[in-house]
């Protein structure tokens, strides 16, 4: 499967993509094609130049992380992000990857790929490492303001997703709520249980935030505005708790010692904790694969994301997506 | 000032409540009623009797946790939630503290004592340690619905109380959002973004999940949903975490060392992450002081709380905070 890499997005690019890339297609059944600025990508590559499995496909725009998504998607028309999904619609590539402008990506994977059939609203899926098992919660923040029919839809993507990319068997549906008896919640979150309730998925029923990462859930639904809070919130929360230890255990010979004699279990939490672990999160809905990687990615996770765009393309996930979504009717 | 304690609220009434108002009252200008089953709470309190400053105020009903809230404090006259609040309606206490029901403490709380005067949603402010000072959330369940001038309220009360009872001279007031920008966000926030720029409030902004703890907001505003929301996955995440280091590092004599090495940071962690720290979440917006307890909590959470209360009774937070609504009009 061949990956069309937005060389130009993220905080650090083109370096750490190209990076990225390199390191994923020492993969078997990885290829990339990096698209951006030629000479800014090559002085990355280096004199040996690109190896086998990596083409580049130059284009001379691109999208800044604070620009307005749909204006630049619009009129950018050469845009490595806009480009990295015409080669996906030309068939020049089977997946994309990007850490650039996040509402760019979204914009442009729907204005190009377009919709799934059925689908009303495409979204983004975010993998969490849970406590027992991955954790997918959608939509982390491409719809803001939902209808419970979308909600539902984002729980019958998110089932096919777990199914088809996860391997997950009946993956257990939880629906995002402030409590767990049924008439809890907003007015949004208590019509969307009805309908969950009402379908043969294999609904959990309400799940609490202190929940999320219990494994009693293959996948939690809620709203962009929620996700996207959430999703942020545990970023922040691990966040501020990594640096507390280590200013805390740096900051005195006793605390070194500690960390020393700690430092499996210290490394083990970064390992699991890391959201880098997964690269990024899968947009679900569109009439392809995508992933979209945080703006601050590291290489590590670029070439995370690469192999799992790679991996995804090839069980043809979009596919019966659109299956799963027409079985279960509109809204 | 003296504080009537729900003494059969929380999972563990009315032990660790009784034991929690002893240590509270051997605090000077702290006194409390314990409102309850006369016998259950002798019980606990044992052959000593009361100490001076304790009262007890026999009630033969409990709310239980999983009963509806409205229906229960309607129909239960004699139950030590609603007791309580009659006591400070009746000049006889000064607040209220209570690990029970929380929709019924609050729904006690607005049939017994009122709004405060153009308040039309009073709601709940969490107190978070933050990285550098305490952050207040306001609304963390009350009101899952909310228009924006709800939430502009919400910013108010939670003003005024920053100032009040936790002297914070100007604080800065954030909107919850899903970017930094204005014009992010779904369309409520949206709204209620403007509101707080037209007005005289220290308004921050819009934060993001991630920064609701780095130090730049006195208080962050969010409908009841979200904040609910957050409440627990921050609370999931740090004891998610906390488990993690604990199995991880007593499984071996190396970890156990580690253990012992960072005893002073581990130590520190729990002190300056527990929620117990502060006892519970005060209730804004109603004619008089209430503190919501988690039902978990521990008798050093309830001491907490009722010390908590009775400072805040003191500083008439409730008046003025009538008077910041009054100055900054209706919806």
């Amino acid at each position: 499967m061949k990956v069309a890499v937005d060389a130009m997005g993220g905080d650090n690019s083109p370096r750490v993509v190209v990076q990225g890339v390199l390191e994923a297609v020492s993969e078997p059944g990885v290829e990339a094609v990096l698209v951006g600025d030629e000479r800014a990508v090559m002085r990355e590559v280096g004199a040996g130049g690109l190896p086998d499995g990596v083409d580049l496909h130059h284009c001379s725009e691109v999208v800044g992380m604070d620009e307005s998504p749909l204006k630049a998607v619009r009129t950018k028309r050469e845009s490595s992000i806009r480009v990295a999904f015409e080669l996906v619609k030309r068939g020049e590539a089977d997946a994309v990857v990007s850490a650039g402008n996040s509402g760019a990506t979204l914009a442009a994977g729907i204005m190009i790929l377009g919709r799934l059939e059925g689908v009303e609203r495409p979204g983004i899926a975010s993998i969490f490492p849970g406590q027992k098992k991955p954790v997918v919660m959608m939509d982390v923040g491409a719809n803001v303001d939902c209808r419970p029919f979308h909600l539902f839809q984002f729980g019958v993507m998110a089932d096919a997703f777990c199914r088809v990319c996860l391997g997950v068997d009946s993956p257990a549906i939880g629906l995002l709520n402030i409590g767990e008896e049924n008439g809890k919640g907003n007015e949004v979150v208590r019509n969307a249980g009805e309908l969950f309730r009402d379908c043969p998925l294999n609904f959990y029923g309400n799940v609490e935030g202190r929940d999320i990462f219990n494994g009693n859930v293959d996948a939690v639904i809620c709203d962009g505005f929620v996700g996207n809070v959430a999703l942020k919130l545990v970023e922040g929360v691990s966040g501020a708790i990594g640096r507390f230890f280590r200013d805390e255990l740096l900051g005195s010979v006793q605390g070194k010692l500690s960390m020393w004699f700690g430092r499996r279990a210290f490394s083990r939490f970064f390992e699991k904790y890391d959201y880098q672990v997964y690269g990024g999160a899968p947009l679900l809905g569109i009439n392809g694969i995508a992933i979209i990687c945080h703006g601050g990615s590291s290489a590590s996770a670029i070439k995370n994301a690469v192999k799992m765009a790679a991996r995804y393309a090839a069980t043809g996930v979009a596919e019966k997506t659109a299956g799963a979504v027409a079985s279960f009717g509109r809204s």
